[in-house]
């Protein structure tokens, strides 16, 4: 069986799930969509298929599923649109930066029925699924406390600033379904501190660009969130979980795994430099894991519910260092 | 100049220092007082020392300083008295677990004008030094965030829980203290979680085995600390300071450092598994600076008042566990 | 310009070459042949291309390239036709596994004109090619030795070794070449030994399982070279390169990148199982560099000549084995 | 029982065993001579004992063993003179430079039934040892391969360079002696280059500065070696073994274990930069060893035939440097 996708937005993460889907052998790119004609074209000429209006691909029986890489502000009524005509849906992150609307249009698709899945791309990374795999393996034990360190290599332009929701709806949100992933728990306190130390003209945008947050959950177990929006030496990517009987944690990442031994000591080289490079492995394992959910007609994961946990911390997270103290999510929304 | 040391306390961290002493060249154990003859005759023996009571090296001019590793709640006596005869002294953290009197204490060592060196070993490892070494030349800009892992390997035993203080006082004290002394700033804002996750016994011993804590400063750079009783894989030791050039991190430490490479991958050692193997070059790098400062007449580090604050950042961690909100250290006291 | 390239051979590697070239956005797959018409129609299937006779593909004018992946003993036969027809020649190493074979083969590519260029994969991997990037920056100044351990994770079948032409030939060629690629010069001695370690069978195959040869240059650069046909823990690929000014290693490589810490100690996964999943980046970019030396009109690297280089190497190597000897591979031939 | 055991030789190394006997509780230095006072006196005063003359020692029934760190050579003639009056001998390597000489004093060694322990000390490095042990439990399998690499901070001194005997017999007899120790068997095979890479004054003085050898144990076991007399990232000291159940390695080491990450990459800092430092564990084991076998009256390890042994194979070495040959060390002497 070969699942029929359509690509709803043709810009920078479309043009990597496009390359996804074209190189899964149960996956066909079938239909392609942008706002800019050129951007649909382009990936349209590359893949061999045909550009589409939404309307059409929403009315085309042979379409199993979609795949949005729209902006922000347009996912929540496109997931909508295609939950009622009951497509499968793929869908970047953020659903909504809006609780109300990601709560609004979550009812939608559970009344639809609908099937849909987040893209938190990480949860595939091969090396912290690794991490996965050890703790429901028992490796670790009872799980006990979790650190998470994730640096970019530079500040987003400040127009992203902007429209991105804040470094903890925009950023740390991808730590915050991590720590929920491998721990497996629901945070009951979120403890949030948040600076501006990397440029100051972010302060003028509304934003932090550093930021550190404390979560506990229910039964004690405790997630430390280590955030920057620069890092002289490359995307850092780490997280480690530690339990009752061991810690695993996993490596940053480079291009080039050489050392260079000299006077001055032993170097290597630089970590990537961009998401997608570091996550290249993670987006093709993300939409395999979409195609073989609509296969295997199983549900994927990670849900529009673990979009809206995520956010719902991010939430806490910012009104834990309004009132300077411990938030419990549920307060939130 | 030899500088002649009396060790008061002969126990296991008392044998440790009169190592320290009598490999020093520029030191010379002499004398020994503990509450049990037998430990106190043991050292004697060993570094070919007099045992003296507490009494006659108060009395005795030629004795240059002393060096207290008696039970804590007799440390802030001790400092007194020799402060007010002039001896310069090493007191082993802390000088007290009430923070009353550890400020009057101090205020007799202004008074006397004393020098008072308070035993926070770790500034003085190597690795930890190095990092310090590379924040000061500049290597890492400006610090914006620090990362402090704290493992033991297993839970002291029970009494020793009922008169530590607990984990903050007792073993996060030297997290806070090495938080103060990279980053170089004092802190505004603790917050802390803590749980019983090891053992449940540690709740019935009022304590708890698992912390976590998120300090600020005023100026927005922002510490993690991360503390365990009980690490599978040994004593984990990990710090790392992050700044606008760059990140420093020291590695953990293993008595023997090889990999075997097996069907079951590449597997290194534990870690080392006691704080004084873990810490050897340490003790003897603190006692030389003790010694060093006295003989070229500088004030040693870290001072009595580095062990006030750092009590204060501990006390300010259990006020904020208490009322779930972010405690000012200035709160305290 | 988009290169057309023709498949010779539909086999285990023939693929991993039929992916690069559809991934390159420079080449298009225009024909595959295969003895096994099973192999090729899949191949044909997958990549949209027709299944062509050998002689189909000689005369054909639009095709601009061939890649050779047939069983060796028909590589220079094929070289050599295409060569006399024009055709850019990309073919797996070996040549041939006679000299003089290789040597009448090589002189037809002369006199043609013709562009070859062989499989030598390892040149491409990213790590051992940044090897070569520092060498060719001079961090580490005038090379002096080269330190090359390759261990495959298990032993070939039986049949494969019987047509392989032994270790020296199949396996150590490659770093054979890779010691003339990194050190940048012809050797002068070769000493020799080899044993059957891994299993006895081996002998009855008149071959060797383990094998270790020291290389000299006429300038006295050194390089070993260590090989075992089996590794518990997979696909052991190390290279180190030393001189006056420092050293580069590059690094093992996994699929995955944890390290788990338990009593036991801390685990990392194996490497490696195989060398498909390990060169698989090596591969792509050695179909890209023969892309784009046909785009560009220069001439591809590694050269025919290289393949007869380290071929002659590996009977320098059999020859000091036999004679007990420092053998100069100029004696060769 | 403590040993009495007296220091012939106050130089460099003479120190650093004046060190390990004077910390180790079972051992009391008791006695110090050299052939310049002033470095007898400087030791005897530090560590408490008195200057002897050699006749004193040997006429001395107090005086338990004897450590030998005069210049090479005297050392056979005072095992002999101390082997005759049963004392019990610790000597640096070599015994002497000529194998004659060495073959006649462990002669007399043997007549006298004297026991005497050479001064191989990385047999006693924890991390060596530690491959040593997974050896000896099988972790390993049965043993097929081992790799050495071993690189000096720099290059001696010329007069040095004149009385050390060359590379092979000063230097890389550690290794040689390493490779019996791990591999457990002799060599029947030995290949040898060497050259002039670092300093063309070494030719000057009959010396290579760079070279590597190629050892075969009957059994088909192979050991390489790679030795440079200069490495500019420090004291280069690695050893791994390969065999049919797994690899065991041992890590370089340095004395600050930290790790410096810019837009340059990851800097760690280089090695120790001198063999005292990089050893002074390995130094400290080896007294404790000596003066254990003497209380437990065990026979010392490694022996003067371990010595005779690895001086054999740098004679082989040598032997098929000359002739271009692989050299059985059977054939020496």
């Amino acid at each position: 069986m070969t699942i029929s996708i359509a690509l709803l937005g043709a810009g920078r993460i479309g043009k990597v799930h496009a390359q996804a889907i074209s190189r899964d052998p149960n996956a066909k790119l079938c239909a392609v969509t942008d706002a800019f004609p050129d951007a649909a074209n382009a990936v349209a000429e590359q893949y061999g298929c045909p550009v589409r209006t939404i309307e059409e691909i929403i009315s085309n029986d042979t379409i199993d599923a979609v795949v949005i890489c729209t902006p922000t502000n347009t996912h929540a009524d496109l997931i909508e649109a295609f939950a009622r005509v009951g497509k499968k849906i793929f869908c970047e992150k953020p659903i909504d930066l809006d609780l109300k609307r990601v709560k609004s249009c979550l009812q939608v698709v559970k009344d639809t029925g609908a099937q849909l899945m987040l893209g938190f791309n990480r949860r595939f990374d091969p090396h912290f699924a690794g991490i996965k795999h050890e703790i429901d393996r028992g490796t670790l034990g009872s799980l006990e406390q979790a650190t998470i360190i994730s640096r970019d290599p530079g500040l987003p332009p400040y127009e992203y600033i902007d429209v991105s929701g804040g470094i903890f709806r925009d950023m740390m949100i991808h730590d915050f379904d991590m720590a929920r992933f491998l721990l497996g728990e629901e945070f009951t306190s979120v403890q949030a501190t948040a600076s501006v130390l990397v440029d100051p003209k972010v302060a003028d945008h509304n934003d932090y660009d550093t930021a550190s947050v404390l979560l506990t959950t229910r039964g004690g177990q405790q997630c430390t969130i280590t955030n920057s929006r620069r890092a002289s030496y490359g995307y850092d990517q780490r997280i480690e979980v530690f339990g009752s009987l061991g810690m695993c944690a996993a490596e940053n990442q480079r291009p080039v795994s050489i050392e260079v031994a000299t006077s001055d000591g032993y170097l290597r080289p630089p970590l990537h430099d961009f998401f997608m490079t570091r996550y290249t492995d993670a987006y093709a394992a993300e939409i395999a894991a979409f195609v073989a959910a609509i296969a295997d007609q199983t549900v994927p994961q990670p849900s529009g519910q673990d979009g809206l946990q995520a956010l719902i911390l991010a939430e806490a997270a910012l009104k834990s260092l309004r009132e300077g103290r411990a938030v419990d999510p549920a307060e939130i929304g």
